[in-house]
């Protein structure tokens, strides 16, 4: 599933292609961030404008909205949010980590109360699986426990372990129950024809926890490893660390990771930080900050991030950056300032999708270069520019 | 510049063809509005998408902000916004009269404390034709005095032979004044050459005044038709009146306007209201109802309103209303319910697109109905089966 087409020389950057049931992504890959079966503010088809192969949904947020009756009845969240492209569900372990109240976890889970209404729930490696499965999503991440920063290094030691054993059942679970339960399994018509790949199954990913800790995250690697998974990601950063420590959980788990399997960073990051990764060995990444950015009226730009609403940009008739792309290219910084000034919907829309566009081209152009043997003279004259002026 | 292509045998509804500097218009025709420069949710391509001919610009808003020196930078509205089109600009009266505070009408024309600083402003005739003149719309509207509703005889005699009184001043401007003001008047360059219609200059309409006063309607009408407008619009309708009396200001008007000129009924208005202005010989209509009340949850529907956070539909596998429209048709109840409840933009988006789908379907159909000489039979069928559930 997982094709290996080049390594880098000079640096451990990676050019692969991971085939899933709804289409073949080419790494390394940025992944949209759609919460609730939406990325905010944007239409399915922009996503398709903007080349987007794959996005993300949330399990623990549409599990609590719409709930699994809805989206049983659209047989799917592709059908459901009209997305028929490949999309990576989280497995819920890291909102209930971040968002639900009075967690009390437990060898069979871990019990919260939603964010929503407070209500009590309940949520196991089975059930994580189960809603992963109803929801249809072409890759599934195993339910985690995900060790807060800082914690001492017992604390990551028995959470790991934990991890490791939920990682066992989910892998049990998912091996009986997956032929049964996703909705284009159960009905093949439901993928079109022209997205049938050669895999016909949810893919399912490790994730290695363990902390600061360098010979916990390799402990946790090779227990994964063993367990056997379609992928693996590195979680337990982006969670307040400080970026060199997010660095070095990278360093301290890729290396010990199989070659022909993909490496997810989990909610990362700026665009240095993902050519940081790339170089490392890290082929996809999913991170709400381009979406979130936006909504605050920040622009992704070579030069840096730049705000919208600042009066240098009242008769910019550029674009917010230079671009081939069409869309972005069509309106000026001039216009989306007014825009934002007069509060219209529209400026969180083309911020959102130019925003997208920066980190989906920066990929391209990240492939383009390991393909072409330049990745390392490239992150450096990105990452040069994009720094200037914050020294 | 206005081409009568047939009158219904039955009603007065008319099939007629508007040229302008940007395009053909097709009436009878609903125009989008898009007060502050963009159709609030919307993006350009969607309103190319939806078929939206022409679209309304706001004279009083836009100058307010962003300020005709940020449009005379970007070269008039068109391209500011990225919407190549027709567009419409009223005159920024009504939003004087509705939106300013501490009005002092003079021969002059109008002091008044803007809505957002509260800073002292001046509006005349001459300086709303100026500015519309600068954002370079396809339809310039005169500066007029909107009574109120309920107003007195002598009120709105007075307010009727200021607004004639000022009427001639903006033919005057507009005469003078419009081959070296509007933006493509001035570098014709700028009109895209698939746009090209023999029409190089921005027309002017006049709008008939004279509240609920049949005598002073007429007069009116009189009054504008001797000084010569490109269209005529009915105005001081929709503030506050009873239907009954917005019908009868349309049937006290429209007999002494001229067969050979469009005539736009402002700020209008329901399915049915449409229809039945339609009926009496009007040809355009602007209204900013369909897309506000998608930002409330409503959609339109054959059968009347609905409100999409209603529980039933929350397994509802349907699109809002049946069409043939791809992209209506791809989106479920059950989601965009979903999308409301969970408070996210795309909701707002996909109730405005499906409204003004709606809107400018109804447009459509009565055309075809007018030329199939059905439009009677069109028109009671739409308003029995939309007022069925309200009897
Ligand atoms: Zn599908
Ligand atoms: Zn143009």
């Amino acid at each position: 599933m997982f094709k290996l087409l080049k390594t880098d020389e000079k640096t451990k950057a990676r050019r692969g292609e991971l085939t899933t049931a709804h289409g073949v992504i080419q790494t390394p890959i940025f992944m949209p961030v759609g919460t609730q079966g939406t990325v905010k503010t944007l239409h399915p088809d922009d996503l398709v404008d903007l080349g987007s192969q794959i996005i993300l949904g949330n399990t623990y947020h549409l599990n609590l909205r719409p709930g699994l009756e809805v989206i049983r009845a659209a047989q799917g969240l592709h059908k459901f949010s009209s997305w028929d492209e490949p999309i990576l569900t989280d497995s819920g372990g890291f909102q209930v980590w971040s968002l639900a109240k009075l967690r009390k976890i437990s060898e069979k889970g871990v019990e919260f109360a939603n964010h929503l209404d407070g209500s009590k729930m309940m949520m196991t490696p089975e059930n994580s699986m189960e809603i992963q499965a109803t929801l249809g999503s072409d890759i599934a991440m195993l339910f985690d426990e995900c060790p807060p920063y800082p914690c001492d290094e017992k604390y990551a030691e028995e959470s790991l372990a934990l991890t490791t054993r939920w990682a066992k059942r989910c892998k049990i679970w998912h091996d009986e129950n997956i032929d049964t339960v996703v909705p284009w399994q159960v009905d093949p018509s439901q993928i079109d024809d022209d997205k049938k790949t050669p895999v016909k199954r949810q893919l399912a990913f490790g994730i290695v926890q363990g902390s600061t800790f360098a010979h916990l995250r390799e402990r946790s690697a090779k227990e994964l490893i063993e367990i056997g998974f379609d992928g693996y990601a590195v979680g337990g950063i982006s969670v307040g660390e400080p970026e060199h420590e997010m660095i070095r959980a990278i360093d301290n788990a890729v290396p010990h990771l199989p070659e022909d399997k993909p490496r997810y960073a989990m909610g990362l990051g700026t665009p240095p930080q993902m050519l940081e990764m790339i170089a490392r060995g890290v082929d996809m990444f999913d991170c709400v900050m381009p979406t979130r950015v936006a909504r605050h009226g920040l622009a992704f730009t070579h030069d840096g991030p730049i705000h919208i609403k600042n009066k240098e940009f009242e008769l910019d008739q550029r674009p917010l950056t230079e671009t081939t792309h069409p869309s972005v290219r069509r309106f000026t910084r001039s216009y989306i300032r007014h825009l934002w000034r007069a509060k219209e919907m529209l400026a969180l829309r083309l911020l959102s999708y130019h925003n997208l566009h920066f980190y989906l081209q920066l990929m391209e152009q990240a492939r383009e270069a390991i393909e072409a043997g330049t990745f390392s003279e490239f992150k450096d004259a990105f990452i040069g520019r994009y720094t200037a002026n914050s020294k």
